[in-house]
């Protein structure tokens, strides 16, 4: 749906939402899937959150509240009566368990695995050996799955029945519930219908490990170009299925986070978290960029004096700074994105950072010029004009190569580059402009 | 395929490419996709990448140029002997030549069409009827379609020889071509075979306006849980379908291209590209940043006279507008996600003003008594720490809000606020810190 609409529902319900109008929740239910329903939920303060959570169908309320982002949908865990909740448990399935265990209380997990029959409990069990970020924990545990030896009537019969979304393969296990294969349904039309299923197999499908990380298992399940890929343990036991859609929502996931990731934020954070919550998830990041802040203070405090005599080179100070920030976190995002995509080796190195030195060097004096001309005039000296002129310079050259250097560092140290490439970076660039520039002042200004 | 296996062949081939060794391609081939071989080529310096793209198999040649992004595609095509794309033109079809077209010159463009079928020429045409934001440009043209008339025998017969990636429904359309429905295949199992097809259509099947949005069409793809949605023009003929696939490649795409919009980049920027066009490119944003510098700098430059009698504050200056700055892009960034998912509207911009108000008031204070402390202990002036902290608090909370105005005002103004607001935020929170900072310290310090 548009997301106009979206907001439409947003002011239509928080106009209405005192007035308990439970024909308008049965409107909006019938026009919104559990996705669409899910983000209007988060787009709520949370009192108003959980009033409307509290009248959705009882059907919808628990896949509803899996959907939700996990700060948003623990609002309403929180808020809610716990009663509520145990009577929703009695037909929870082991993969809503898993959206939910993390915002679930210790008490509630506990009750909620009580709930389930064996067979859920021991599906839950099976995901719950792989950790969050492989495909073992977040594929569908519960894959339509015929063993060897069936019959292709027999299969026939079964697909009549059912059918679930995204399938056009059948996936094959020998009597261990071992991988054989996958047969192509349009392969069944017209088949001998005495013939084993297991004859029909496809010669090679692609499979992923259980352990796979989960975005990249995403990205191959798009590769290969089929609509699901069965995800197999170590003894090749098949143990579920990674079909697209789920790597579709995988990969919005990942998009997110590392946007968030740019400002210090978790991709689950609340739109409507509590203030102190807030504060102290963004205190943290606040206080790395202060201390990399104050370092750049540091080092201009080292001229001091210079700055005392010439009062224009503070005045100058954010022109410097900003230019090399911005020509570094141009290479940077280049080589991040070059990084992501396995496009940056030892081999391409070197290339680059020449291509990237010649980029910064032209840019470097372009501006460097411009700059020079307009503090030239505005101070009325030609030698400030050269000094801040030979600082951009020397700025944006070293910004360029910080901008691959830093990056490819981190990834060395297995540290995200996307998260602290750029606060390292602009640590690095405004400590250089500053020298550079108020260093070149005290020479030549003094 | 993991991103280090790609690494290790781009040293490989990069080691390699003076020796022209075409088995080591062919096994590159092997076990590479198109996909693959697309970001492998980009990898490359234009020289090595003309030279390895000119080895493979000549079926590939066309296929993994429509795959790489425009920038560096077109540093191939301009490259290599025009004869050379001639002979490959014999068999392009309409969806390859869309993917080229903006990589193509004019009269290459229309060469390739000229080589086309009148069929293909008619595909192309169509789907040039639709901006290359609209669906209708970018759907699959020639989606597998059955008369309503058909008996369901002949459909089998059909399906059992063909049957096109991600497919479980077959469309039907009327002797017009005006769509009728879709059929899960399942269905057909057991279906008498003199029936009519379009006795089996779904009840309600979703389909997509040629003029939606791309970006809005992949998402509507992937929450309908169908594995493609039917394209239709505004008098209901089907024009073409999107399939879940391309809706996977969609996504990236746009997380791709917000991302490098952060940093004023196009998504189809080459690691390689030409030093000249890459400076270009990088200049215009350079220039935006610069202005902003500026003005940042005009208002720093009113307070020229105090930083004279009081260094201490010229040394300060970043670290109030670094927090200002972080504080801001935190809660910019948290708007930006809202307002694209939808969940932004005028009813719930009250209360979410006054959350970040009350988060940016509880960061100010615990941060204004950290810095005050370090610069009242560092410059042995209490009064300097109370007048940086009072700067603090004041640009920490004018961030707060700014990071909500700016991106809603710039979303009324219908421009990205993913791309345009960081840069006006940053802009503000400079000048709010620097005047607060420096105008306190003008009224109390001197």
């Amino acid at each position: 749906m548009q997301t106009s609409d979206r907001q439409e529902v947003i002011d239509d319900l928080l106009s209405k939402v005192d007035q308990d109008a439970p024909e308008t929740i049965q409107e909006i239910e019938q026009a919104h899937g559990v996705d669409s329903l899910a983000l209007l939920l988060e787009a709520l303060p949370v009192n108003d959150r959980v009033g409307f959570w509290e009248q959705l169908s009882p059907s919808l309320q628990l896949p509803v509240l899996a959907e939700m982002r996990d700060d948003a949908g623990e609002a309403v865990i929180r808020a809610v009566d716990e009663a509520q909740l145990h009577t929703l448990f009695a037909d929870l399935d082991a993969d809503t368990l898993l959206e939910l265990q993390d915002v679930l209380t210790e008490p509630l997990l506990e009750e909620a695995l009580g709930r389930m029959d064996s067979e859920q409990k021991q599906r839950y069990a099976s995901a719950q050996q792989y950790a969050d970020n492989q495909v073992g924990h977040w594929c569908d545990h519960q894959p339509l799955v015929v063993p060897a030896k069936t019959k292709v009537n027999v299969v026939l019969r079964l697909l009549r029945r059912v059918m679930p979304k995204y399938c056009d393969h059948v996936f094959v296990v020998d009597s261990r519930g071992i991988w054989v294969g996958a047969v192509p349904i349009h392969k069944l039309f017209g088949a001998d219908g005495v013939l084993k299923i297991s004859e029909l197999v496809r010669e090679q499908f692609p499979s992923l490990n259980a352990r796979d990380d989960i975005y990249t298992s995403a990205d191959t399940v798009a590769s290969s170009e089929e609509i699901a890929l069965p995800v197999l343990d170590d003894g090749n036991m098949l143990i579920g299925r990674l079909d697209l859609g789920t790597a579709y929502e995988m990969q919005a996931e990942r998009a997110e986070a590392q946007i968030m990731a740019t400002a210090g934020l978790d991709e689950d954070e609340d739109l409507f978290s509590p203030v102190m919550k807030s504060a102290r998830n963004r205190a943290l990041w606040l206080g790395v960029n202060l201390m990399t802040a104050f370092l750049a203070s540091w080092f201009i405090g080292l001229f001091e004096a210079t700055l005392q005599q010439v009062v224009a080179l503070a005045v100058l100070m954010p022109v410097v700074a900003s230019m090399g920030g911005i020509a570094g976190s141009q290479t940077l995002t280049l080589i991040v994105r070059g990084l992501a995509l396995g496009q940056i080796s030892k081999a391409n190195l070197k290339p680059l950072l020449s291509k990237e030195f010649k980029v910064g060097l032209l840019n470097g004096v372009l501006w460097a010029l411009v700059i020079g001309a307009i503090a030239g005039y505005w101070f009325e000296s030609w030698g400030l004009g050269a000094v801040i002129g030979a600082a951009i310079v020397a700025n944006i050259i070293s910004a360029a190569l910080a901008g691959i250097f830093v990056p490819v560092l981190l990834e060395k140290l297995k540290i995200d580059p996307a998260l602290s490439g750029s606060v390292i970076l602009t640590t690095v660039t405004d400590i250089v402009g500053f020298v550079a520039f108020l260093g070149l002042g005290t020479l030549f200004l003094l």
